[in-house]
Formats: structure tokens, sequence, C-alpha cells
């Protein structure tokens, strides 16, 4: 699923793509990416459900309840996150894309605005508005474009991330594609219309706004909303899913069920992504929380175990601390009698009838978690909820990134 | 109130104190402490809340319960946590207990055991048991006895924590004495009836254990559940009160303010010192919520920026980052319109109207936060709430401490 050299055959119909500097990251980078559907496309989006939302969250949020769901140009710069910036920040976002219909064609609230970058310093909208002609000149549908624009909207990631699905609907092939980029303040908290995680989702089917709201929704949960790197939710975090229809095949709900697996399939590889390349992650952990009361139990106990900065650094040295992770379940607020817990590393057990297991063996677990990746595995024995939640170690390398003073 | 050499005349009457070496801590330290009141003390304790509760914190509150809230000695170990040690430890725990009522006198329920160490090792009660009567023989009340013993339920503390406070009561002289410990699982969320910060406050006031625990109760909420170095919430956690009544004067509620008063100064004391030794702690800082609409509301936001790896981390290299600060509260469940808050770091301010502040000065608010200790101060515009809660920054050192795999 993941991508490095992206098929031809793979990508949707209906979208061009381009990427160029527009001068706002200071390393010079590709900074500004470009998507745009000459026929328009029916849009879906989640955006963060931070109360410090960013200026485009609030516009994008906007534009798409008045446009009517229908969008064509979807602009996104790095390099600056346009958030608490004030009515001036809000105002630059309105022009980029005033000035984007302008030239791309259609009208302001028909182009969808992305930031993602340092909060708090003023939007340089004269440098994207400035770039734009040049972005509209080299649009395409070729993976070098796609991989371009990837590369423009990263931040401190170190590669660019995408997903894709080819599925057949009617008689007919249909495409999704996915880019997404993030490394650091990850723990997206999406709610029905909520990022600096960004992720874009393209297809080629043909779906009306309402079925493309629930489609994304249904597929969120168990993706974005389902990993942490650091525990901090964006002001900034937004997943975009556009439908150009140029495919010809026409999504019905209840009759494509092989639709809703395909975009699941692509959000779910996404999500690892930006897990997998994390700001110092060395280890990329699953949590599998069985048999709790209900799935906001399994949730709350996967992301205090998840938040956990002593499992966090254990997971870092392989050490299988199983106590860090009993007590960190202890404390999420889920009651529970913890002679019925049992806790899994990999296949090793570790923790059952309140203790230790009698077959617990620590170099063997330690092995398992010297992987970059393993699971962890919860059995409350308490009910029939579940949830897989998606998180990683802490670093001295995570803080060595986020204590650079030079912000 | 910070005291390195306690004042003879501080150490309230009613008490003997010893610590010895019972070869529980691999470095072969003082592990073992005791503290015996000869004519018994009422008592009130409040433990963790966490779920995982440790032997010892279940059988403290159990023999507070059935003993009358009367204790005539306390038995702390330091190596150990006897936690999810299974039934055995929890007999092992009792086992002490009945040794120590033998060898001291009174009820196994008024023996108060605690513990404090790793987690899922079994507990060595034989050590214990073997060095208590070398506890008891070397029994006393000088400043020495207390030092040893604040020593002896040292983890990864660096240093020793004492408070007290002498005050009048009636005409009399009372004396309130604090001792505590505690570097990291630091987030104590302690209940009516809650640690691996374990406390001891010893007072020779009497007082009804009703107004014993109504005391502790309002002394622990603003000092001691107001504080959280990284955010884990220990198994172990207990606040232990014990009054001797040997200074002849009577407590009654609503005629001693100045008994409040002091208490929470010891408190407040201790509760400082635990967060200043935090493991790899650089600076510590202190959050004043104001003006929300509630303490709860204050509350989330101060715990959400309390916890924020990003808030943490950028306070380590003094970056004055306010961004992370409003993107932390803003995801702290608590409904704002970020144009009404502003935001304060010692006497700068940075954040006003939804944006930077027009007179932030970058340099001079870098050069307070360098200093060890500063105030970040949040005015929520909101209604008349406050909270004032103390942390500290998450360092490259506090990563070494704990993915050092050799648990």
């Amino acid at each position: 699923m993941t991508t490095d050299l992206l098929p031809t055959d793979a990508i949707p119909q209906g979208f061009q793509y381009n990427a160029v500097k527009a001068g706002i990251k200071t390393s010079g980078n590709l900074d500004l990416a470009v998507a745009h559907a000459p026929q328009g496309a029916t849009a879906a989006a989640m955006f963060t459900t931070n109360q410090m939302a960013a200026a485009p969250v609030i516009v994008g949020r906007k534009h798409l309840e008045i446009g009517g769901g229908v969008i064509h140009t979807l602009v996104v710069n790095a390099g600056n996150a346009n958030c608490a910036t004030g009515e001036a920040g809000y105002n630059a976002c309105k022009e980029v894309c005033f000035t984007a219909a302008e030239l791309f064609g259609g009208k302001p609230q028909e182009v969808f605005p992305s930031s993602t970058g340092i909060i708090g310093v003023p939007f340089p909208a004269e440098k994207l508005m400035a770039a734009l002609p040049a972005a509209k000149e080299g649009l395409g549908n070729a993976p070098g474009h796609i991989e371009h624009f990837a590369r423009a909207i990263m931040t401190t990631d170190t590669r660019p991330k995408t997903a894709h699905a080819t599925i057949e609907v009617d008689g007919i092939t249909a495409r999704i594609l996915g880019v997404g980029k993030g490394a650091g303040m990850i723990h997206p908290q999406l709610g029905p219309p909520h990022a600096t995680m960004l992720v874009y989702l393209f297809t080629d089917l043909q779906i009306k706004p309402l079925y493309l709201r629930n489609l994304l929704q249904a597929a969120v949960e168990p993706s974005f909303n389902s990993i942490s790197i650091d525990g901090d939710t964006s002001t900034n975090d937004t997943v975009l899913l556009l439908a150009s229809g140029a495919c010809g095949a026409v999504y019905a709900p209840g009759y494509h069920p092989q639709v809703e697996a395909a975009l699941l399939e692509v959000c779910q590889s996404l999500a690892h992504q930006i897990v997998d390349d994390g700001e110092g992650v060395t280890h990329v952990v699953t949590l599998q929380i069985n048999r709790a009361h209900s799935t906001a139990d399994a949730k709350k106990i996967a992301k205090a175990i998840a938040h956990s900065p002593l499992c966090k650094t254990a997971w870092s040295s392989a050490d299988p601390n199983w106590g860090r992770i009993i007590a960190a379940a202890g404390y999420s607020g889920v009651h529970f009698d913890p002679s019925r817990v049992s806790i899994h590393i990999g296949r090793h057990p570790v923790f059952e009838h309140g203790t230790v297991s009698p077959s617990f063996n620590k170099a063997a677990t330690h092995a398992t978690m010297q992987q970059r990746e393993f699971t962890i595995t919860v059995d409350m024995a308490q009910g029939d909820a579940s949830c897989r939640f998606l998180t990683c170690d802490l670093t001295g390398e995570y803080v060595r990134i986020n204590a650079d003073y030079s912000s």
C-alpha cells in the first residue's frame, strides 16, 4: 500500500497537482502545494477540535458550508500555520482564496486552504499569491506531480507519505489516493466538520457530499483518530476527501463496501506512516485493548498508556517494564479489577491474575521489544468492546527536536 | 520553611523516628523507616485513585477503617512498591504489620504500612521483619532521626524533603512536621481515603479523626493534587496525617484557622520540593489560570499545559513558544473564545486578542524563562474561578533516567 514510486494507474482521474517554492520555509524547499479539479469535486472534511483553530481551518469549514460541498482548488502551504494570527491572518487566508479562484476558476468558496508550520507568525499571503501562477503553470497528474505535492506539505517529516487503492465499482475501475504529513503535535481529535496532521484524499468516484461525509467519518475514527505521537492535538489538523466523479462510477452506500474498505485501508496506511515518521521515533507500538466495557473505555485505557512518559521511555530501551503499563491503565479513569486483566507484549504474557505472569520471560520479551514494531495487548475481561491504537516511544531525540530554541 | 537542618523545637512531641538498612535497595542505602507514637495517634490518610493500587494502599486503607483511625506505628520501605504482587504481596504486607505490632505494641490494624520502588517484584517481607528490631532499638526524636527517616524513603529523589511549622493554639505551642518523597511517576490524584508520592505529616495537636480527615483533604487539594512532574499517577501515592495530642492543645474546626494555614503551608512546601527535585527537572513552572468558568475548567487547562510534551520541552530551553501553550489550552476540553484569552510569562505579555501581544519581547521573555522558576499566567476572561498548578520541564535527562533498561 505504501508507495515510494506511485504507479501511474493508481492516480485518480479528474485532478491535477503541483508544488512550487514560495519562499515560506527557511530551508528554501517546496512549500506551496496545489490540487485542482477542473470540473470541481464534491468535498467532505474533518477538522481539529482544538479551540485555538487556525485561520485556514475556520475558512475551510466556512467554504464547505457556503459552497455546497464543492471544491475546485486546494491550496496548501507549509512553514507557517496561520494560527493565532488574529484578524490579519484570517483576512490573509481569504485573500489567498480569492486570488486562487481568479486564477484557477470557480468561486472563492470553492477554494480550500490549508496551512502547517509555526504558530503565531504573521502569514505571508503575498508570497503564496506571487507563487500561485507558477503553481498553475506546472499542473499535471504524473506520479512526479504527486510526489512534489507530498514533499511540499512536509514540516519535520523526514519523508513524503502517500497511499493508494484501486477498486472495481459496478464494473468500472475507481481509485483512491491519499497524501499526508505530520511528525509532531500529533494526536488528532477530528470532529465532524476537525490538524497539524494534514491529509488529502482524492477519488475519481462520484459521491454525493452527504455520503462523502459519512464515508470520511467512518474511515477517520479507526485511523487518524486512533493515533498519537506526543498527545498534543494540533490547531490545524485537517482531513479532506475530494471526489471528482471522473471515473464514471457512482458510489451508493450499502452497495459498495469495497469503497469503504479501500478508503479505510488508505487512511490506516497514512496513519501508520505518520506515526512511523514521528519525531525521534525508534519504536512503533500498537495498543490492542480487548474485552473492555465500551469502546470509550478501551480508548481511555489506550490513550493513558500511549501518553504515559514512563511507558514511552521504557519502550525506547525495549524495557519490558509491564508495571508502567498496568499503572497507566490504572489511572485512565476506567474502573476495573486488576486481577481479571492480562497483558501480552508481542506473544509474551507479562501480567495476569494481578501480578507478573508465571511464564514471564524477560529476555524473550526484551528481544521482541527490540524490533521496530510490536504490539501490546491488554485484555480487560470486562465486556466485548475493543480498540486498536497506534503510538510510539519517547526518545532523547524528540526532546532535542522540540527543545531547540530557534522558533 | 524548607529545612536542611531541622531545629529541635520544630519536632512534634509524641513521636519517635528511626531508619535502618534492610537490604531492599540495591544501593545498600537506608531503606526502612519507622515512626512510632507510644500513646497512639489519630490518623487520616488519602491514597492514590489508581485502580492498580499497591498492597500497602489496600492494607493501610483497611487498617484505618477497622482500627477506628488510630495508628501506633508507621512502617515504610523504599526499593520495592509491593504493587502488582498479587495475593503473596498482600499477605507479605500484613505479615510485616503483625510483626511490627508484636514488637512496637498496639494491634496489627494500628500499624500503617507504606512502600515505594519498583512495581511487580516479589515483596521481601523477611528482610523488613528482620530489620524491625534494630529500627526499634534506635528510635528517637532528634533532628538526625528525622533526617534518616526522610533519606530512607527516597527513591530517585536527590535530596530528603521535610517542612515544618510552629503555631500557637489556645496559648500552647503546637508543631506540624512533614516528610515527603517523590521525583518520578508524579501526578498525585488523591481521593478521599489515595501515591509514589509518599508524605507523612506529624502534629502534636489533639485532633479527632473526623476533623483530621477534613483538615487533610482541604490541605491536599491545592498542594499535592495540584502538581505534576510527568502526568503518571502512581499506584502507591499516600499522604498520612498523624496527631499525637502530646502538646496538650485541642484543635477545634472554625476556631483555629492558624492550624489549617500551617498545615497547608507545610503541604505546599513539600509539594514544591517534590517538583523541584523531579527527574531531570531544570525548570519549575507555576501555572496560574485565572478567570475560568469553574475551578474544574481551570484545572483542565492547567493539566493540558502541564502534560504537553511540546510545552515542557520548550520550557527546557527557555523557548517563549507561546503558541504551544495556547494550543494545549485549546485541546484541554474547555470551550473558550481565543480572542478573549491573554497569556503572560513572568510579567511579559505574550498572547492577547487571539494573537501575539503587540508588546511581546522575545529576548526579555527568554531571559525570564532562563531562571529556574517562572510563572505562566493564563487569563481566560470567562468567569471568576482560578487555580495554581505546579509543574516542570521535560529534559533529555528525564528520558535517560526512565529509559535506563535495568529494571
